[in-house]
């Protein structure tokens, strides 16, 4: 079955709404499940936005008593990318325009003990006729003290999704996650890992396209090897679009499921205050590494991106000793 | 009186720590005079770090009763600028030899009603025989609600150190202060300025060198005709390095002066819950200013500073609703 690239479109953003639909009701039954609580059961407030040069959103937002903080958004947006970014992005120098849809999701709990966790995936179009397009995401886990069986059962969760397309895909994008949420200057890991992919199909989907073999792929110019195997692995991996669209929807339902098995083994534990003085310190960490090196925080803020929807992703309280 | 280039350093260098020493006296002091309180008064720890290619600081950081966190901080380093920061660096591309002293000071005050305040003056020194040497810094204040008498005197006090030496610097470095601390994303200024200034006397203090009359200054990425104009102004401003050393002396003298008579009109006056949420709020915008947009925060982490000393700017807390 081929697909007409409208209709490509249309389908993407369809699963992202879909996806979105199913995790937040999800999380707002285990809001319900924590009994024991004085705060009432959380439930999600929604915003619509929409953009000026084109495109609109639709923010999700949680504030509960097992979510302390939750956003998820999704987004379709179309428009031209700025002369300042032409050279970032595969193909936009040639024509700048652009489409993109995605699910974006950050979670922070109120107990240290349950992990956070962030998760997306996207679609991106670059041009016309020609088009490239392909899809990006992954998904990561950041407790506050790590059990070892939740980080190997978040990734054996991940590298199901990946083997039915490619067993190459979960080690590189195992390593690729690593290398993206290193936080350089605490010389520390952000959380324990996940996947983190790019460009998957760049150089399959978009027929007529000169195929892309270099470029600045990395986190707040920064780049490094890893990033660059992954990416030659990502973009010229054998698949077609629809196959690349079965493996986005794979890596979405893993989180989906995984992550709530994760937050029930552990919103029920009592903690203390020096655990949760941890989480806060942690969470500062977060904080850091999203203002500072965060792809898409910055390529959002800097473009004119919703300020409200990318700043989602920052903790509802953090501490700086 | 002409010093040589190595007297001019340890000169400036001696001033900073003066300066330093005077300062955290005199907030040790207001510690004291809040008698009202159930917490001790504060008083600074002092860290000593020292540099891998080379030179050392001093982090002064007190956790008080009307301090909530404030560090001051010294240093003298010296080195070579990576390849990647030799083009946004006057002179560093013919030679990336550099030395840098200066003060820097931020502090998070616990009652909403007493303004958070940030300061800082350094020398920079670049290249060798030739060097080109200049000095930068200023102050600005952030209080949570504006206060119009504070903001006329912290205004007041910085344009009479600025007019005795050039009746242009006051308009022009205040309005770099206001280009300079603008929250882009966010659509707001940071806080209610002062004085922003950098490359005072570069094209006047190093003999010999070819002058400078463009490049790229701003912050993250980001260049405006504010920035051009101040610099011009500072670069060719009729100084020799004497007369530059003193503007900078003057500088801190009137933030060390005004800036406790500002504390002192409201550090007895009670505050609200809803005030002090405001300012935790007020502090995450001044968190993601710092990590997103300052010069100095991104300059330092990513060219391998010490990263407590550079961090020592980040607020003890901060929400994001």
């Amino acid at each position: 079955m081929t697909q007409t690239l409208d209709a490509k479109k249309s389908t993407a953003a369809a699963w992202f709404r879909e996806l979105r639909d199913q995790i937040c009701a999800s999380y707002e039954a285990i809001e319900r499940e924590l009994t024991d609580s004085d705060k009432p059961a959380g439930t999600f407030e929604r915003t619509v936005w929409s953009r000026p040069d084109g495109g609109s959103g639709e923010m999700s937002l949680m504030k509960g008593r097992v979510f302390e903080k939750v956003g998820v958004n999704i987004s379709t947006v179309h428009g031209e990318f700025s002369e300042q970014f032409r050279s970032e992005i595969p193909g936009a120098a040639e024509n700048p325009k652009f489409w993109a849809s995605g699910i974006s999701l950050v979670a922070h709990l109120a107990s240290p003990l349950v992990p956070a966790a962030h998760f997306n995936t996207r679609m991106i179009c670059v041009g016309d006729q020609p088009a490239r397009l392909w899809f990006g995401g992954g998904g990561d886990l950041n407790p506050m003290f790590e059990i070892e069986k939740d980080t190997a059962d978040f990734h054996a969760a991940f590298k199901k999704s990946c083997d039915g397309t490619d067993a190459g895909f979960y080690p590189a994008f195992k390593a690729w996650c690593d290398e993206y949420f290193f936080i350089p200057h605490r010389n520390v890991a952000r959380g324990v890992g996940g996947i983190f992919y790019d460009y998957l199909g760049l150089n399959k989907f978009g027929a007529d396209t000169t195929p892309v073999t270099s470029g600045r792929f990395g986190k707040g110019g920064v780049t490094a090897e890893a990033t660059f195997t992954g990416m030659q692995l990502a973009a010229n991996a054998n698949l077609d679009w629809q196959q690349g669209f079965a493996f986005t929807q794979e890596v979405g339902k893993a989180f989906a499921t995984i992550y709530p098995e994760i937050i029930r083994r552990h919103m029920f534990e009592q903690w203390t205050d020096e655990q949760r003085h941890h989480q806060l310190v942690k969470r500062g960490r977060y904080a850091e590494y999203n203002l500072l090196y965060d792809r898409g925080t910055r390529f959002g803020l800097m473009t004119g991106g919703n300020t409200e929807a990318i700043l989602m992703s920052l903790p509802p309280v953090a501490i700086w000793e």
